[in-house]
């Protein structure tokens, strides 16, 4: 039997190491093909490496091709996959630095290509300074960019979503004089507006130059370097352009070899991350769409946890045994400056287009007893579903311990409970980490009169 | 109408303010008899106010009585209930510092007389510097004695549990010598022994000297202040002795008065918190017997976080709303030194006494992304069903940013996850915050291997 597996990240490489950790090299063949330098490595590690809080690139790699080697998993850098015959079962891969074509044939076969960053149609320039940041690769080409004569002096961040903002940070702590466009009124448009204020006032304060409601019409470049960025407004000059637009999944070779894409333009699955319709051949990571568990809604979610977590359920299934990646609900946290931001659930704008109607509540508290030295404020908002009072979301917005108290919020999510139902649970106290009434508690309990306040 | 409460702490104030927000004055009269010199004070705070974190006593007073007074609410303070007639509802208070009784009349009462420590025959003497620390007066007494002269430098803690080691704590930090003396054979037996030890270890490099399997058998005074404490393996002098040796329910005056206790020795209520068969009297906080959700045992937890939500639904009930208080899981935090400790759920010791058959696992991980600064190691431990996988209980010793995460374990056992479930639960990631797999789904992957191989 041979197991082969498109893309050498989180999702195919968790999948290959659960099939070889249920299935001997004598029982299962492995054959990874990868058409970058990296394996195994944190994406959102990379603007904590371009802003020097972490030294060394490979300290971002969890494990790299001689280790996957050693425990029996074929892996075959720098290929890319540039044909899936079904039929065949066969894939081709082409050698990139070799510049030759191989065939390998497969029994089962992992789909877990990633995700490319939306560049639109001004993006697509050859010259040097634009960079998306996507892979590794990406990351190592900025950070050459960034020590490399002429020092760039002035960048540019287009998107202010998570990448964005962390990058926009990155760069001010190299010493950059950064601007931030945001197409839209605010950065941080995962978060309801009136937490997206807060955060948008702490990118400010870091030095950060903000501009919303920003359209970015073209680049100016000279002797094939960026030099400026050009919007209606006027032309910002720019030494380095980095573009956090997002990403969408990489499934042109999915969808030249006939697997399945969903509404979302990720590939479907099953819950087993079996590909739709298809026997032995699976897909995860970010080339794959999910189902929102609260919505219900097909969504697509590219996030290094869901990667991994897919990766596992896949190797699991092919390796025998049994396992299942039921969906998502929207959990994500980042470090915004010095603020932290968590979200899980849905947000007003996601609840009204779910077609819920609901009731929201804002509490301020503090990370720890108020007397208590280091005690931080932090505000939760949460989403409750109107009569049912069914916790639908939830934010956070704090200065420190604020941010990881979003997963107490998400498993409530998960169960499905209702905030009232909250204002009962045994959560931990003590004066080092917080008050008497977790904020959490708090936050149910004002939840719960509004859902009262509703009916 | 008039509510008699009957202590002013975190219970009894906070049923007396819930029913105040829904019943004006002239509705609704409320007198409140406290013995002490304090209203709703965090007694969890003691420590940090000896230990010098929290500079000033008052810090930990969340609301005086002038306060209350302003509410609406007749506080009497130094005030002690020495009888309850339940026939003609009526209270008789002796007002410790004018000498004289006073009768009052109610129609709906709330017992809120919270804990006193433990002392056995040895401790019970009237010679100055042995202290229980129970109330903010047991706290004011310490440090007073800690203050003046001669002034103590040699401290012996009786009781290795969460008071005991916070103070045996503070004491070093005041420049104390200070001896911890705990029964069993270890400190902290709220966690299993495998964790405990852990906490042992960091308890002595912190200084503090510690003693298992030690017995008490006196203590030795002179001229009315305390000079050593007598163990079979000697005499070890001693200018303080603080007792931390838990705490029974407050019930004296309740057993006297015919309200009824359950077998854990404290007040028997129903989940709205009217005393079991008493219509129109009440009884929440340290106090009462709640149920244990987990085990099904009937249980006494004195803790502060719920003696304010037992406090807040009796309130709420007593105004004419609707709230229970369902019971505990048993969740509970600390510091302890440089190591943040925390457990929901059951041990494994109650497991087995609840009638479970269980397994156990324990992980390694690390709060933050390995490879992101400041990421701190932690241990976490569980302990699920055999056979349904069910989450029992769950431990956590780490050295920052640890603690906290228990609250999401708690609200997994508390909606009756199994391990496997909550290997797919959508939990925040980034890099500041946790590995790509957040410890706690370590923990579940770790759990649920346990729980197959032992099927």
């Amino acid at each position: 039997m041979k197991l082969v597996v498109v893309g050498a990240d989180a999702a195919g490489m968790s999948a290959a190491s659960q099939a070889r950790k249920r299935r001997g090299a004598d029982d299962l063949q492995i054959v990874v093909f990868e058409r970058g330098h990296f394996t195994s490595y944190s994406a959102c590690g990379i603007p904590y490496w371009i802003g020097g809080s972490v030294q060394d690139r490979d300290a971002l790699i969890a494990r790299d091709p001689a280790a996957f080697r050693a425990a029996g998993i074929d892996v075959r850098m720098r290929h890319e996959v540039v044909a899936i015959d079904l039929d065949k079962h066969e894939v081709t891969a082409r050698d990139l630095d070799g510049r030759r074509e191989v065939h390998e044939g497969f029994d089962q076969l992992v789909y877990a290509t990633g995700a490319v960053p939306l560049a639109p149609e001004w993006a697509r320039i050859r010259d040097g300074g634009v960079f998306g940041v996507q892979t590794l690769d990406d990351g190592a080409a900025i950070h050459d960019w960034l020590d490399r004569a002429p020092r760039p002096r002035r960048a540019v961040v287009v998107g202010g979503g998570y990448i964005g903002v962390e990058m926009a940070e990155a760069l001010v702590i190299r010493g950059l004089e950064v601007t931030l466009l945001e197409k839209s009124a605010q950065p941080m448009s995962t978060v309801d507006p009136d937490m997206g204020e807060r955060v948008a006032d702490a990118i400010r304060e870091e030095g950060i130059a903000v501009r919303t409601n920003a359209h970015v019409q073209g680049l100016d470049t000279e002797n094939g370097r960026i030099r400026a960025v050009v919007t209606p407004d006027g032309t910002l000059p720019a030494d380095i352009v980095v573009l956090g637009l997002g990403v969408r999944p990489n499934t042109a070779l999915a969808e030249a070899s006939g697997i399945p894409l969903g509404v979302t333009g990720g590939v479907r699955t099953d819950l087993r991350m079996r590909v739709a319709g298809l026997d032995g051949v699976w897909a995860a990571g970010d080339c794959v769409q999910t189902v929102h568990l609260i919505s219900g809604q097909p969504v697509y979610v590219p996030l290094g946890t869901h990667a991994n977590k897919q990766g596992r359920v896949a190797g699991i299934n092919i390796g025998g045994g049994y396992a299942t990646f039921p969906g998502v609900i929207g959990t994500a946290a980042t470090k915004v400056c010095n603020l932290e931001v968590a979200r899980t659930g849905l947000t007003e704008k996601e609840a009204a287009e779910a077609g819920y109607a609901f009731v929201t509540s804002s509490v301020e508290s503090t990370s720890r007893a108020g007397y208590y030295p280091g005690a931080a404020a932090m505000t939760i908002k949460l989403i409750a579903e109107k009569r049912t009072g069914l916790l639908l979301g939830a934010q956070i917005v704090g200065r420190t311990e604020a941010a990881k108290r979003i997963d107490a919020l998400a498993i409530a999510i998960w169960n499905r409970m209702t905030v009232e139902e909250m204002t009962s649970l045994d959560l931990s106290y003590a004066p080092p980490y917080s008050p008497v009434w977790d904020p959490v508690l708090i936050a149910a309990r004002k939840a719960t009169e509004a859902v009262h306040a509703a009916e």
